[in-house]
């Protein structure tokens, strides 16, 4: 046994986890790198210990012995992060939140619901479902995820044009700062109070402090509910109904809207061959919706839109989260991701066009598409899904690479935003200067060196390699 | 001229202000104690010089040049807050924002206003509704106030229960850095990039940079628009059909409930004695309109609502932002403040009998009302108004401080926020440790001595005093 794990047994009275199954199953997320590496036996680096924490106490015990012992933690949720957020550096220690289970406490009235942080995210949906009310945050790994993750990642869900993104959703926080001491932030419904502090632990990646206990601002359980669906001659004729909708004030929950090549893929039997298809989700009073539905209706036809089955509304919702492993592409020669990012509707068009030609240009890519998944006033997240099968089996990393590199110039030269919701972890830290500026990363940099003077926490996640603080 | 006046004109290339009337004009916001000590000659302190910067890039030069001389700087727009936010230091350097005017773009596709940070507040709604678009943010100081001082004071306007506050209509803003670094976000509709760096600035109040350019999303102008009003026999039977509503969906832009005190004083040609008012107005697509007023009025009968005349909320729109200064009260030796805090459904009923209750208890107390203005899902901010006539007018100051000592503690022992959105300035700056916690000031100093670690920026706003950095 390392030092470092006896001397967190020393502090938590009790055993951690050293056994090598362990240590590998949290070694990392769900980057696809990672499933590449893992498949070619390439663990790039391992953990000494993974501690499963089961109180602030712990976590506290487990920051103040790694700083102690200048050890890297590396906090761990559900382990569904798609962009490398974590790659445990070799002898550090995971922080596994997973233990740290549960409802902590259910306000009606106020309609606020606590969980610990390592709480599923699916399973505080149906806690909070079972009294009747929601959270409405429904990430595509929601089954996966941790709910202090979709804090620590800036979690975005399907329903979030109508509910929002999870600082919208999210009323106060406990985290734990790398020095030890327990930040926890007062229930208000708003605050003029300096700096929202919340805010430095939303997107921080674990780098910055781990979430221990989160709160939602929830929401009743919708009285109606009704789909619809529609489609276009192309993509961009479907962007218009969209911005006008969302221009409008009204507010579906969901609004997406697939490129021709994706609602084959997932709408066969109801959009005709080369459309694009439409779906929406509308939620609320039933005379919010009968009135939200009739509007909408209306944009759509207005924007060259043609009704299709709303059942599709209902194929999406049971398929929705069903997507296929990385794995078995990876075992065919072929690398498979996905890209989020959001653009001004000025832009959107432009954006599509661009970023599907530049992965279509990199040797090797077989299909690069896109749908639009979260929309606001100012402009949508365009989702593109690449794969590429490169003639040599070992030159899949460098292909995957390659596509990143030139979606992500791209979108920078285009002056729109690198990520929607999945995050920088290690896949877009090198194009974070180019969203934040030189002084955007340097600012970052000063608080995380305030924060976290040695980076310990999660080090090599989000900031920009060069120049690290370590 | 003092040394700091000359080195400014020389990186300026022009004279600063220093005669005396313009230190005099720059040496404060709007605080009622700044008044009452102006009003009795006892102005504490006068800066040095006043710069009126015209550009991003003297803003550079004025903080390059204070740092280097070790001169604090106070950044100033419309110098509307009531808070004492603005207390300059003698022989500090005012920059005001004044000369940066004016709208830099207007998008109407994406909906985004971009403008200079000294643009007047009403100028700037006033230049976009020209276009039939609005901002949205209505604080009542709107005809005083400065775009960028929204920002830095994390504003929120009365139609924020539709719109939101300005954390939610800001897009993107420039800022520049106590180092004489420019910040730049990306203008983007969401973003998963790491912390939202928009939040150090929210809400800094001047102390951790200066805010020179903010972009707004924008709305188009309603369609349609209707007012409503109804009274109740008290004020908490109001609170819950605002509760309710809310809980709902339903997002009126205006809902506003005056207890019986305010209501008498406000509306008294509609409002029967005794009764608590409360004034809603709806906004948005005709349809959308009417099934919002007809479910908000389902809930105020059933909570025991008598409908009013809704020509009230025309008397309120007039008049709303009409208020009485506070010199003609000081002269009378009346000290009249305001106290907005937040509070979750659970407890709003509590804090406005506590605090009222609190607020008489004070010698010389004559009124202590209330209304809540901006309502959440799961809370609402109650905004309460007192004024006070002690028996000595040297107690005036006493008096004005137990008052907002015993709200305070009030407040925080009740578990509710200290501000809505009005902010910290040195009014609320020693109440501040009881709403962050210890753990929450360390962790606010601690980004302030990365940024400016000689407290050059503010020095003496926001953070408390008792081991403030320097």
């Amino acid at each position: 046994m390392t030092t470092i794990a006896k001397r967190l047994e020393d502090a938590l009275g009790r055993p951690v986890l050293t056994d090598r199954v362990s240590r590998v199953a949290h070694c990392r997320d769900t980057w696809v790198l990672s499933e590449l590496r893992d498949l070619e036996d390439r663990i790039p680096s391992l953990p000494a210990a993974v501690v499963e924490a089961e109180s602030t106490e712990d976590v506290v015990k487990v920051l103040v012995t790694c700083r102690a012992a200048r050890v890297p933690v590396v906090p761990y949720g559900g382990g569904s992060g798609v962009c490398g957020g974590i790659v445990a550096p070799e002898g550090s220690v995971v922080l596994s939140t997973r233990r740290m289970s549960g409802l902590v406490e259910l306000d009606d009235t106020s309609l606020c619901a606590c969980f610990a942080a390592g709480t599923n995210g699916l399973e505080a949906e149906r806690r909070v479902s079972e009294c009747g009310l929601t959270i409405g945050n429904w990430p595509q790994s929601i089954e996966l995820s941790s709910v202090g993750g979709w804090v620590a990642t800036r979690a975005s869900g399907q329903y979030s044009t109508g509910y929002g993104s999870i600082e919208d959703l999210l009323l106060d926080l406990e985290a734990v700062l790398p020095d030890g001491s327990v930040l926890r932030t007062v229930r208000t419904p708003r605050a003029s109070t300096g700096p929202d502090l919340r805010h430095l632990f939303l997107g921080s990646e674990g780098t910055l402090g781990v979430v221990t206990q989160v709160s939602f601002s929830l929401r009743p359980l919708p009285e109606a509910r009704r789909g619809q669906a529609f489609h276009f001659a192309r993509f961009h004729e479907g962007l218009e109904p969209i911005r006008r909708l969302v221009r409008d004030g009204w507010r579906p929950p969901v609004v997406r809207l697939y490129d021709a090549a994706e609602s084959k893929r997932h709408f066969e039997a109801t959009c005709p061959e080369e459309r694009a298809m439409l779906l929406l989700l509308h939620e609320g009073p039933a005379a919010y919706v009968d009135t939200e539905s009739a509007a909408v209706s209306k944009h759509c036809r207005e924007a060259g839109g043609r009704e299709a089955d709303p059942a599709t509304v209902d194929t999406w919702l049971e398929h929705r989260n069903r997507v296929p492993g990385f794995r078995g592409f990876l075992e065919k020669g072929i690398v498979v991701d996905t890209i989020e990012v959001a653009a001004t509707w000025d832009r959107v068009a432009q954006v599509y066009d661009r970023v599907t030609e530049a992965l279509r240009a990199v040797p090797g890519v077989l299909v690069a598409t896109s749908h639009s998944s979260h929309s606001y006033r100012s402009g949508t997240c365009l989702y593109f899904t690449f794969a590429a099968r490169p003639e040599r089996r070992e030159d899949m990393e460098a292909t995957y690479r390659a596509c990143w590199q030139r979606a992500m110039q791209t979108v920078t030269t285009l002056g729109a935003g690198i990520s929607h919701h999945h995050g920088i972890g290690r896949v877009r830290r090198e194009a974070l200067a180019r969203e934040l500026g030189e002084s955007g990363v340097a600012l970052l940099r000063a608080v995380k060196r305030a924060l976290d003077p040695e980076d310990l926490l999660n080090p090599g996640a989000l900031l920009p390699e060069a120049d690290a603080p370590r």
